[in-house]
């Protein structure tokens, strides 16, 4: 360690790794991620910013549809898609939709050495320590995400009681709003069925509000005057920056 | 053309090409083109976008400083970039950055097979063809763009005049516009910076005016009060649906 210069007092001190992006479910919420990706790093200049593969892949198979054995698996082209990110070689992979992390054991089963990020529990690890004294979480995601009842193990995970809605409010208010963003007619009627969700979540007892659907994010602000939201593709682009960066203590020349 | 099918009314015909983007130029503005194709295609749902395959590499080294001989030349890394984009089969390429342009009759002369999108010929024939009466084109560009007459040269082979700032004005409100979108340090100062490089144009005579740098219409609603403005990354995306899309009629099985 001696002659080992330590990095300029504020200047970000990154690995330099390069993160693959599995995306396109859908394409919209892939460029939220990158956008939230590059406005929480730390940077002064372009060159300080992350490398960074997205394979955008809107054709894959619909993830709810799947889950509710209502259409085919989406399992073959999240391979496919890690196949092509692994041939760009990329360190660790990030799935951006909340969905597809049903699949995440088989994709991690399948023959891939590929290493994921996981935004379920991102999200709820970051949950319970940005509101350490909130224990009944609600959730909003598609009902691919709560029938495969992703959030309410990961929340049980870490003793917090998962809040989701019953079905008539998840179809009339959540699913209708996703589908909204995906087919970007507008976002007003959207944001509005979002918020009524969020109230209807606050009236079940939810002290705090995971947006765990990648489009939700996109029309929840009218939604936040109710309950805090925490955003589930904001964590995911923390989980992404913390790994890639190291603190600025001397290293080995 | 016998029994051939025409696709139902109001639904999207797409050829199934795969886009590349050499992005990270900066990475908001790779989100912002990524948002904007999303955006600009007609969709149902998500399958029906395109796929797109990002390399957003933002240690590509600055456009503008190799222009002005301050700098190592981004050719051998856009090059490098080109070619990670052809192995993962892309049939077009786009750059999201219009300094980069400046670059791209080497990247063509390269022995690299890929074809480019234009951003710069779009931005300029896509103006004319919006605003058929005016002659006099502002452009906002980095001054590595200006100081290799991109935008001077394409308004020249449509028969238009280019208006450009002298370099007082570029330097304290292009430049710094554009540094500080590039660093993240809030929008608001970047905003006003490029309202008064756009009220200088129309000072100029500038009827209209491109925002010839991917990261300045992520700040140029206010100057838009101004003069109206041609977003070239907007024009970018829809030149990507174009070659994408293909009409209605019906086509041979």
């Amino acid at each position: 360690m001696i002659g080992a210069m330590p990095a300029p007092l504020g200047a970000p001190v990154f690995n330099d790794p390069v993160i693959g992006i599995l995306g396109g479910m859908g394409p919209a919420a892939t460029a939220d991620l990158l956008a939230k990706i590059a406005a929480r790093t730390p940077v002064r200049r372009d060159q300080d910013h992350l490398r960074v593969v997205v394979w955008s892949n809107p054709k894959i198979p619909d993830r709810t549809l799947a889950l509710q054995n209502r259409g085919p698996s989406p399992l073959p082209a999240l391979i496919d898609g890690v196949a092509r990110l692994q041939a760009m070689n990329v360190d660790m992979i990030a799935i951006a939709c909340n969905t597809a992390h049903a699949f995440l054991d088989e994709l991690q089963a399948s023959d891939t050495t590929a290493r994921f990020f996981n935004m379920i529990s991102e999200a709820v690890r970051r949950t319970s320590q940005r509101y350490p004294e909130a224990e009944r979480v609600g959730v909003l995601s598609t009902a691919g995400t709560r029938l495969a009842g992703l959030y309410a193990a990961e929340c049980a995970r870490l003793g917090l009681t998962a809040i989701e809605l019953d079905d008539p409010h998840q179809a009339r208010l959540v699913d209708t709003a996703i589908e909204g963003v995906k087919a970007a007619r507008g976002f007003e009627q959207p944001a509005s069925q979002i918020r009524q969700a969020v109230e209807s979540l606050s009236d079940l007892g939810a002290e705090v509000v995971i947006a765990g659907c990648t489009e939700i994010p996109l029309v929840s602000y009218e939604a936040s005057k109710v309950l805090p939201i925490v955003d589930a593709t904001e964590c995911l682009a923390e989980a992404i920056v913390d790994y890639a960066s190291f603190d600025a203590s001397p290293q080995p020349e």
